[in-house]
């Protein structure tokens, strides 16, 4: 089913004990939508990038089956920019650069081939471009995904409570649940978001996994012990997008399938972290999805 | 089939955001004990207190079928104690009072009716007591099962290493799996402490769940998200205790069913935290374990 992603496409660069990157691909949308093209095409992209953006990063884009139709590329401005630098444990990091440059009067234009869609994914952006994107499809999408981040909490909390409310699925991690919510049990936290609107929440746990609740269901997703985590940027938005990406493939938000869609995610994820940027998602075959899959049905399956 | 559990029987004072207490039973031993009683007896325990200790409570522990034959009573000394303080998050606490007193001398004597035990679980405890009491077994058990703490790396870490070079199975927190590999990496951690002797290695983390290794296998076992965790106090001597007492009663040690022990204990462990040290644990049916079993089912099932 039709595929809608907004979420930025842009440059990073990183400092991991591993090694340092100068500026390479990055972006919330960007990382959605590749990891999603596993699963579904097209996957229709809204998003803005300056002139210093490189025409070989659209075009492989493209051959992942991303239409960059409402990728806007503003010839004299410069690209969205984040510097980061990641400690030893790749939990905690901070941030060195941050230059919103094309990101800061960002106006998410819909062009009309992308209406009528089924799925739509909002990755981590400011909460009033998400709800923008919501108001201005002329149908609502069958189901409604928003990634956000604690930064937009302290910010901008009005407009994010505003955008959680149309919302069918919310995806955070566990601090900045515990933030939203004010409540520091995972399972209370849990129910007052829910009641701000969202019918289903993801609590992301990084290397601990995601939890998926929905009314008086909670699901528990391991995340895949690896013998080193590389790169962690970009994995969030990762998981987000082997989770709409899966959702959208199947048509089917059944708890069950969504159940699969968390696993199918946290697979995506389970790659992204072993290489830079967007490196080790760009290269996937869907042996490698399925095998990483597996993998995961045998952490976690156990007969009692 | 026959069990023998070493470990503290003690006295804890416990402070948490929920409330405090005065001195209550507590001890490594005990947590163990009364978990692995919901599974088989009797249980055969090793360990000292004093002359403070209360009768009522040794008569409680045999009403759960733990033999007392082996619990030494020296008069005139005072039993273990510690005292802590958890913080909000109840993942940190410090301790206030740590008093050996009958401890810091113990000599773990094993009554002749507790040899030819089939499974011995060896509490948290210095461990060249440990170590004895796998000496004066005169056959060694199918299965040896050790939990340790980050104290005994810090202060006897030859001792430690030559008790872990003899047991089957290794029972310690992310934190302290680091600590002793150090590696960060839980998987390349689990791989050298297994090269250091135990073929099994169970890494708790606590609210996050559970890890089991073994050979190339893992299994992630998830913690229950709960509504509100009232006292953490022996949450891991009572997985422990439900680890191996499942283990005793099926009398396999398969990979596949050290995947239902590590349920079972981590089910135990989740009645723990709900109330001030073992006093959820005592008053348990075997029906509330099966469904909270059942929970554990139910949270981490899904299928491809």
């Amino acid at each position: 089913m039709s595929l809608l992603v907004i979420g930025s496409v842009a440059f990073d660069a990183l400092e991991t004990p591993f090694g340092k990157t100068d500026k390479i691909l990055g972006g919330a949308g960007m990382f959605i939508a590749l990891a999603a093209s596993n699963f579904v095409k097209p996957i229709n992209l809204v998003s803005v990038v300056g002139g210093d953006f490189l025409q070989s990063d659209i075009a492989m884009m493209q051959e992942h089956g991303v239409n960059t139709e409402g990728l806007q590329i503003k010839e004299n401005e410069k690209s969205f920019f984040w510097k980061g630098r990641y400690f030893n444990d790749m939990n905690s990091r901070e941030t060195l650069v941050t230059e919103l440059n094309v990101l800061g009067d960002f106006d998410p234009i819909i062009p009309e081939s992308y209406q009528d869609c089924s799925y739509l994914m909002l990755g981590n952006l400011a909460p009033q471009v998400q709800k923008q994107v919501i108001e201005r499809l002329k149908n609502r999408p069958k189901l409604v995904v928003m990634d956000t981040m604690n930064f937009w909490m302290n910010i901008a909390l009005d407009d994010l409570m505003q955008t959680i409310a149309l919302v069918d699925v919310l995806s955070i991690n566990d601090e900045e649940a515990r933030q939203l919510a004010g409540d520091y049990s995972l399972r209370k936290a849990a129910k007052k978001i829910m009641a701000m609107g969202p019918k289903f929440l993801i609590i992301k746990k990084g290397e601990h996994g995601a939890l998926l609740f929905h009314e008086e269901q909670v699901f528990f997703a391991p995340a895949l012990p690896l013998e080193e985590v590389f790169d962690p940027t970009g994995a969030g938005d990762t998981f987000a997008g082997g989770f709409i990406g899966y959702l959208a493939k199947t048509d089917d938000y059944s708890f069950e399938n969504m159940k699969r869609a968390v696993i199918h995610g946290s697979a995506l994820a389970s790659f992204c972290v072993e290489k830079f940027g967007p490196e080790r998602i760009i290269n996937l075959t869907e042996t490698e999805v399925q095998e990483r899959v597996q993998q995961f049905v045998n952490l976690a399956s156990f007969e009692i």
